[in-house]
């Protein structure tokens, strides 16, 4: 049993990947993406930047000696074609029960996307609405995952220290921001990046999905069963 | 410098993900059939999948103790969806000058996939149409990775030894039937899984990608510059 788990007072997910399973999408939209601008950049390759903002994913991708100058219509281009899916994302298994779980458990929930507003309500649908106290985006920050803004607006925001957060992502890139914040980075591989590669990036615990993850957290904090508050030893 | 790579005679390709950059592709036409048929699946779970022929891959995901029923209409979906995708499809950087150099090299090569036919002459033109000494898909076969049937019939056909075959693969299911047919097994990670996990699934030797393969097969084993033959020392 982890004590990071015990210890949590507040939960900060990723979006994409963690929550909604959009991440395969994303690749497929920024390769086409890319595409259309000239740019052929293998499959693979986009899969592993996606989880940071476009700022960063294109610079990961393209260098950041390149012509900036089409870097918003490639971006605008991602943002249509990711569109066209809204209706046929769905959330990844077991994402609702582990946010409502979270609630009961009298967890403070935020999140914190790379990702812009312009997507946010459409995922927000696709998870039927949870009741975050806190949500925060790439539009909101100067510079996305692995740099730490949104994360650190999110626990300020929330008034949550450091320490006793976990972070719950499925890239690298949410591994490398939560472990410069100073919370706990926790990684599902529900975005196709292994336990191993997200233990390489600084993940402190890593589950095969998020399942996984709520049995773990219901092993190491047993929550109130709602209506037998004040049931408990 | 590994000596599987030069005491190596022949060398077996896998297709997808490994020569051609088709495998995020596969996967979303896979999820997108299976959702068509009532079947929600993540998409990272259908990704590990891809590299299995149809058999296989939908015992995996569905369960081997199914009503079989609709196999044959959702792997029809999936090569209809995989069909509105071959005029989109790109070679993955270095596969055809790494399928040139082996021929210079004076290796046999060959292709050993567990896709069908249908799909084949498509992704040839897509990779310009390589001088394969032998070609065997799913549909020569009773069964396909990670069953050694196609590596089997790939080295009876080129009449090679085992144990001189280099098979070049990007899925677990490529590792796992190379380890069993006894060659040697070789990973690249250019369809999304990693090298850990492929040395996991029993792999010899990693690499990122076909280039530096490539650069191996080149340190490794000195081919003959074009024109220059006889000039070797």
């Amino acid at each position: 049993m982890s004590d990071s788990l015990t210890r949590a007072s507040g939960i900060v997910f990723d979006l994409d990947g963690t929550l909604v399973d959009s991440t395969y999408v994303h690749t497929l939209c920024w390769w086409e993406a890319l595409q259309q601008f000239g740019h052929e950049r293998p499959m693979a390759a986009v899969h592993h930047t996606v989880g940071m903002g476009a700022d960063h994913l294109l610079d990961h991708l393209l260098g950041d000696g390149r012509d900036r100058s089409q870097d918003d219509a490639v971006t605008a281009a991602h943002d249509v074609l990711f569109s066209t899916w809204h209706e046929r994302l769905h959330p990844l298994p077991s994402a609702r029960t582990l946010l409502n779980w979270c609630r009961d458990a009298g967890l403070t929930v935020g999140l914190a996307s790379s990702g812009g507003q312009r997507d946010l309500w459409a995922m927000m649908d696709v998870l039927d609405h949870p009741d975050f106290d806190v949500i925060v985006t790439g539009d909101d920050v100067d510079s996305t995952k692995p740099d730490t803004d949104v994360l650190d607006a999110a626990l300020d925001r929330a008034g949550l220290d450091a320490e006793d957060v976990l972070v719950v992502g499925d890239s690298v890139w949410d591994m490398q921001a939560a472990r410069r914040a100073g919370v706990v980075p926790v990684g599902v591989a529900t975005g196709g990046t292994s336990a191993p590669e997200l233990e390489s990036a600084g993940a402190e615990l890593t589950y095969q999905d998020l399942a996984a993850l709520l049995d773990a957290l219901q092993e190491a904090k047993p929550a109130p069963v709602a209506g037998t508050w004040g049931a408990r030893p």
